[in-house]
């Protein structure tokens, strides 16, 4: 398969493009590092990004931004962080990505256990992660050619735990092994408009 | 108590504000109509509607667009619209309005079925209202003084069926009185961070 991963360098992006890179041709975007450069906040960065990118069997994102902070510090543009990168970032893949899908290609979008079980100082997170979730079911409905999009939604990661621990207090730590199977399971699996959930 | 509600003349919102009325004081907020205006898509006009309306028992929102097209045929500017008005909009209902509430007040705010059972033509739709939910749960982790926020998730009601029911197959029809009953227990039930489906 030829797989487009945004985001391929980060925590749990290495972990997903070190897996696939073994059998697939992997191209990774990142902001600045990676084989091409994309700016999923910027929807124009996104358009750029599949103009020649040729066609693909699957594209993965683990990238997207939202600011973490109580509630009652969080200024309206605070909020838009979270709206244009790691949502509108990821819708943007929808609508520009599906077009350079070959048949039955997939689409693995990336959220978190914040959208159903959320912590202090994350409101704008957690309702970003909330919303990938519905809009995943929603989309699945209308994509033709046997393509396919899911998000995965991983609770606290391993190799996370060091810097977030103090803001999950009682989470379980998700093995990274076990976060990268959700991926499997999306890009090499059947499965459409699903949130593969991986708490514990 | 005193209660505000904003979009008090909808199809949704004039039941809800018939029956309060009963007992309360209520203040109506409508874009055109209504005791105040606010349009809840610009969020000075959300501060401005609440410098001068003193101290709120309770706050419900039954406003809010977004905009209903085929997933290919969305612009990105088009999904700003619920971004703006169902999402931000509600969300500034929070930031502003639980500066005026007394302690115990309650804000509750409208979702629907969309967000967790969407149909075709709904990414934009069921996307806000699932952003709206994954909200609430992490909001009420914050909020001080005894303030409360609940969703209600209503389906289809009855009296949009007919203006609705293609776009709905098989979904059932709930009566205007259950759905009231959602608005009901969020504003004079205790609970805190629900989202109150009222699905069948």
């Amino acid at each position: 398969m030829k797989i487009l991963i945004i985001g391929g360098k980060g925590t749990i992006g290495s972990k997903v493009s070190s897996y696939f890179s073994k059998n697939n041709e992997v191209v990774i975007a990142g902001r600045s590092g990676g084989d091409t450069q994309v700016d999923i906040a910027d929807s124009e960065s996104v358009a750029a990004l599949f103009e020649h990118i040729g066609v693909l069997d699957a594209i993965i994102c683990t990238a997207g931004e939202a600011k973490w902070a109580p509630f009652d510090q969080l200024s309206e543009s605070d909020f838009y962080i979270g709206l244009k990168s790691k949502l509108m970032g990821q819708v943007n893949l929808v609508r520009y990505g599906s077009k350079v899908l070959g048949p039955g290609g997939s689409i693995t979008l990336t959220t978190g256990i914040l959208a159903d079980d959320p912590v202090p100082m994350t409101s704008s997170a957690a309702m970003v992660n909330g919303a990938i979730h519905s809009f995943v079911k929603a989309v699945a409905l209308e994509l033709g050619n046997g393509i396919r999009v899911n998000a995965v939604s991983s609770g606290l990661v391993e190799d996370a735990v060091e810097k977030y621990k103090d803001y999950f207090p009682g989470h379980h730590p998700i093995p990274m092994d076990k976060m990268l199977r959700g991926y499997i399971r999306s890009v090499e699996g059947k499965g459409n408009g699903e949130i593969i959930r991986i708490y514990d």
